[in-house]
């Protein structure tokens, strides 16, 4: 060809030309079979005469391709004209291409060029200029203090001074990790923290009107959380002892049981929380044990039937506690009336156990061995009548039952719900934990040096893209849990004592399950993320992970919980339907026909530009349109299934992988609308905001690609935004966990500079980047000497 | 409207559309918005007269769905139909409805048909019937023998013996787990095992042609990946002392050095490898000790010129190694030759540091405390001339260096290269862990009941859709790196001792990666599915993931292999178009063009039917086409940074995440060949690996839809196709996870079923499948009783 490639530049009607050419050969996700798919278009354009149709198709000749030289001096010419646009426009190739052709006189071909050019979009993607995509020699930003402190102040929410009292209290000296304790050192060890801990005034914060008045449940889990920085048995121990076993005698229990409250609170009185039976883990509500009423000696008598119903699992039985609160079918006068707690004392004032009841050790644990879990059974153990916490159901000392509310199954749930706290809690604790090893991880990565670059100087480890993109996206999903436990103990606390906990234990549910599952994940990125370091149980990583990982199965199991959380919404949804109850399901799905054609145009599955793709609006309009499509096919699904005569339980577990999705979708949407809300004034957390919501868009692009939401380029600039995000936060990384506010004593030796320069895990390095000292260098290679020779 | 839906198909020109309503109302995955797009294209359709396109148009109506009875009598005229179509002709909707217009009179409209049908295939998915969804009371068969038999045989492939001798070994009484050792016990009980393995004949076997002679590569991958069974600290420290200690001395010494070697094999010498150092993890090339040689006294001094050259996580180090290969920089007569291997003596004859090494602990760990890591500096030590192992690099008694390989940098990689066993042995250690695990919560899961039915039976675990989704894919997993290990250990056999290990060394980085990480991501997802139960340290599971979690970091960390691994790739795709210097990509990428172009026909990405959807054509095409086009799109991307001057390195780490999504394509393209090539002859393995191979490209669906490799309707066919797979092969997995030999002793309670039942973790279940023994079932509920009168 004679013509040379930037004279295509000089000439205005050919600019756009110069576009497609730039972009084929510069951006280098196009193959072969994308640029015959260019050529083809091009040479279908009414638009263009047939002298440049066909320098044009030269151009993009994979046989014959332009030189670098030529290429680098249109780049230079584009980079120019792209400089001075407006950042609005500077979007997709066919607004770039309209943007150029409505600069030249005449701009009637504007919708031409654009016409020509959008069907060409979905080729094209764009890597985001600068720290996106590699960041050698990456310097983090040291904190800057008053952001922090406008940070945490976000992430502590109205329950600051409770998390500053914890703060306070970890600071002191007898909070130290004490290393390598044996099994039976540790538990005492906690154990000692614990009943400091009481006498901490702690406790008088959490329940600000006095012990008698109940808790408060946004205190208690603020403080929960912060202690969560620490030590996680200290943290179960605490929950099982304030939260499951105080929590319940105070929130099933009637004016007759609050006596024990004050002791409970001092630790005078040790008590655990004995549920779960080994045969019946999730499904709690068909317990074994029984609680038989006996008029004639006015007693219940707890039985363990069978091995299957032997309680398993019960934190501070093994050892320690001398009362649990046991739950069991309640029966009398020859009738069952549900599950129902009761006060059983299981260890006399020396620790010895009780007449006929037996107590195992459940012995080690993957991790939490400071806590002592242990196994009860009952040989028909007589309790007095008044043992029965007695909120929401008495029995009358004839043995007459009675309840406000007449099912079993309605009772058992309303009490569960008065125990939601605790979910709530168990989400934070895990929070709090990948607070922790994110800050590890993400000072390590900013010190560690780890293979040298062109000059010879080694790269920091969050200078490397992947090493960025295994961390920072999961800083900010630490955020994003955060503000979703501000909003859950915000409507748990609106509900009252006395509220339908329904809603509410949905949200604890659906969070619980993602925020635990995203902690356990986080947590084994920062593991690796600190290599062999992080597999050392003195650096800190091996007990936050190991600790975490039950999180993900007690309190419920998370598969367990997504279900009763997408159970919950295909309630709801039905229940919103109920007028018509043959239809119902058709008809509601047509009205939402129209919404959900217009939410997928053309013009928005395409944008992909860095300010579209980031806008909240996207997101929240793509997590909504996912979780009411999942809800509406999920429907369907059932319902042509029950409307053919299958049993509705079977129906849904036919469609059990389906109720997960629209469980996730739905506490996604819930997660990020959160923290949108929480972001929307401050530019650095609106970033970090945008992140994440991309970042759960790009973990189920599959699906919006599949259902239309949007299409290929979109899906390829997603990943490319990304990328640059995590560059331009990795920078603040400092400051981002410094807003965490874990005492430095809680984050080990691999988050301290000092530790790792004096023991050699890091390398000084100079004012020029290249490594200090140098007597430390060794002297030039051989080879190397005879190369320059 | 007056017509009924079953005059639909009584009329053979409107069969296809009977096809059409009954599947938009029966299949629960089309939402309104394609029930719009149905009609819509409908409307278009000259093909049918006014009154059929507004009767049908009708039958869409989401305001006014047909009657459930209606639809069921239209179900059931068409599954009668569908019964006599041969199987290969049950594909998309438009396949179907072009069988049905064939069968009429005047086949003439069967184009017509498919036509107008082919642009709605995409919305249309379809549910494989029967097992697939939901399977109420699964019963898994019992394993049957012949097939466990020949399974096995294809699992232990040709060295079969040098296994069964390991699983005889493991059932001795001496192979016992101790439970809740101290970290000092099971060290010592740990080196009491590895000497009891020295003794047993094992190292004969790996050893077959005597000791000098080398090891036999294939035999000794073998017995680590048996003893990998029984538990990991043992299998490290076997490693340590036979493969890192014992491999190295005779890999990389001469004949000098071999008379050491049966004093390694009987554990007479206990031996350590000391390579990784405190500030050089991965980026071992760097290391920084030092060994000097002075001609003067004919000694090598070696140094630890600071505290980053520290020697760090040496196993066996801590407490029994007596002698050490060290990895230090050689220097001679002023000069630098790169990494080198010495024989440095560390402990005395009595256990005590010889002067001028510095021992310390590592401590305590995530796990593998069985293993004694320690940590090393040498403070000047001298050693003889012949305490180099010289096999690459000699240095005379005068000082001269020597060596046939000139650069250091191809000499270091040719030593690395001897040492490749090391990862295939890592590889294969962490895939018999997870086998391990496999069978634990498989058997369990087939146990192990829980929630009720309609019926009131609680259901096995396994009969849930999620948790066999969970868990069967990751059984299919465990045989396809089985496979893989067996032909990266053909492949390295096939080199001998002298070949150019560059291939292998990137397979075995690759499957080490890939492999690692699929073993922990399987352990922790069968740790969650048998709930509170997997985390208590008795039932094995802690262990095996605890153990398990540093293999992802250690012997090379994952991403720095993957990287590895891609830069080999892009290297061979370079070198085989070096002719061409400066136009060789561009004109490399335009030969692939039409290949790749043809790879995208519009009907194959439409194919929905299962056939299609298991056949090993299909994947194994788009396994190669990712990885082909992410080869081609990298070196562009890569091409476009080089050519415009930026530094090769650079450019790399700039599309580093696009490096590591290549390495993953290429390894898994080559596990499921290698998967395929194994199951070609064999119904049960087939399915398995249709299983495997599916859900690869379920796991990327994004991508193959980004790129336009298939559309929306297959993979939402091969999600259902998954669900169908999982069923079915749930049924054979106790036959499968037979397969594996692992000696009953290395399973632990949870898969005893003996065990479960006499501790109440199971209930018996009776003929009819109703939980029994009958006292043991609780008294009618007063709920219940009230419900009935």
């Amino acid at each position: 060809m004679s013509r040379t490639l930037s004279a295509l530049w000089e000439q205005p009607a050919l600019r756009p030309i110069a576009l497609i050419v730039l972009s084929s050969w510069q951006d280098g996700y196009l193959t072969p079979a994308d640029l015959l798919q260019v050529r083809e278009a091009l040479s279908r354009a009414a638009w263009l005469d047939d002298d440049a149709r066909q320098r044009l198709s030269g151009w993009l000749d994979p046989e014959s391709p332009p030189s670098p030289r030529a290429l680098r001096t249109l780049e230079r010419e584009v980079s120019g004209w792209l400089k001075q646009l407006p950042a609005a426009r500077r979007g997709s190739l066919s607004e770039l291409a309209s943007a150029l052709a409505e600069a030249q006189p005449g701009a009637s071909n504007r919708d031409a060029a654009r016409q020509l050019l959008a069907p060409l979009d979905a080729l094209f993607s764009y890597e985001a200029p600068g720290i996106g995509t590699a960041a050698p020699g990456l310097a983090v930003h040291g904190p800057e203090q008053a952001v922090v402190e406008r940070l945490r102040s976000a992430l502590d929410g109205q329950h600051k001074p409770i998390r500053d009292k914890v703060r306070a209290i970890l600071s002191d000296a007898q909070f130290r990790y004490v290393s390598e304790l044996s099994t039976e050192a540790y538990r005492e060890q906690v154990l000692s923290w614990l009943k400091a801990l009481a006498t901490s005034g702690l406790l008088e914060m959490a329940y600000p009107h006095g012990l008698e008045a109940g808790r408060d449940i946004g205190q208690f889990v603020s403080a929960f959380e912060a202690l969560a920085f620490f030590d996680l048995s200290l943290v179960v121990k605490f929950g099982v002892q304030f939260g499951l076993f105080g929590g319940t005698v105070e929130g099933l229990g009637t004016t007759r049981h609050l006596s024990l409250v004050p002791d409970i609170a001092t630790c005078q009185l040790l008590g655990c929380f004995a549920m779960t039976e080994r045969g019946h883990g999730s499904n709690v509500r068909d317990l074994l044990t029984v609680a038989r009423y006996q008029p004639e000696t006015k007693e219940f008598v707890i039985t363990t039937p069978n091995l299957s119903a032997g309680k398993e699992w019960i934190g501070n039985a093994a050892l320690h506690a001398r009362m649990a609160v046991v739950f069991a079918q309640l029966e009398t006068l020859g009738e069952r009336h549900g599950v129902h707690a009761f006060l059983v004392p299981i260890r006399d004032a020396h620790g010895a156990p009780v007449r006929s009841v037996r107590i195992e050790d459940c012995g080690e644990k993957m991790g939490l061995n400071g806590v002592d879990n242990g196994r009860l059974w009952f040989d028909d153990v007589r309790v007095p009548r008044e043992a029965l916490l007695d909120r929401f159901g008495q029995v009358a000392e004839d043995g007459e039952y009675e309840s406000k509310i007449p099912s079993a199954g309605k009772r058992f749930f309303t009490m569960l719900g008065v125990l939601v706290g605790g979910r709530i809690s168990v989400a934070g604790g895990a929070l709090s934990s990948s607070k922790v090893g994110l800050a590890i991880a993400l000072r390590y990565a900013e010190q560690r040096r780890q293979f040298p670059d062109a000059e010879g100087n080694e790269q920091p480890l969050l200078g490397y893209l992947t090493h960025r993109r295994r961390l920072v996206p999961r800083l900010a999903a630490a955020y994003a849990f955060s503000f979703a436990q501000h909003e859950l103990v915000h409507q748990s606390e609106a509900l009252g004592r006395d509220g339908d906990t329904r809603s509410v234990e949905t949200l604890a549910a659906g969070i619980k399950a993602l925020g635990t599952w995203q902690a356990v994940d986080t947590l084994q990125q920062c593991r690796e993320c600190c290599g062999g370091q992080g597999y050392l149980t003195a650096n800190r990583l091996d007990a936050l992970r190991t600790d975490t990982d039950v999180f993900t199965t007690f309190e419920g199991d998370n598969t367990v919980l997504l279900q009763l959380v997408a159970k919950d919404l295909l309630f709801k949804f039905k229940r919103a339907l109920k007028k018509n109850p043959v239809l119902t399901v058709a008809r509601a799905l047509g009205e939402n026909l129209m919404s959900a054609v217009t939410e997928r145009n053309p013009f928005d599955t395409r944008r992909d530009d860095s300010e579209s793709l980031t806008s909240f609006e996207f997101h929240e309009a793509a997590l909504r349109f996912r979780e009411k499509s999942l809800l509406e096919s999920l429907t369907r699904r059932i319902f042509s299934r029950t409307s053919r005569g299958m049993d509705a339980q079977a129906a849904f577990e036919e469609c059990q992988d389906h109720a997960l999705s629209l469980a996730r979708a739905h506490v996604e949407h819930f997660v990020v609308v959160g923290f949108q809300q929480a972001a929307a004034e401050d530019g650095l957390l609106g970033r970090l905001c945008a992140l994440y919501g991309l970042w759960r868009i790009e973990a189920d692009a599959a699906w919006f690609l599949e259902n239309g939401y949007f299409v290929a380029n979109k899906s390829r600039a997603i990943r490319s935004e990304l990328n640059s995000l995590v560059g331009e936060l990795a920078i603040e990384s400092r400051t981002l966990i410094d807003a965490f506010g874990i005492p430095e004593s809680c984050l080990g030796p691999l988050a301290d500079s000092s530790y790792l320069a004096a023991t050699g895990l890091t390398v000084e390095v100079g004012e020029q980047g290249v490594q200090k000292p140098a007597e430390q260098i060794p002297p030039q290679s051989a080879d190397e000497k005879k190369k320059k020779a």
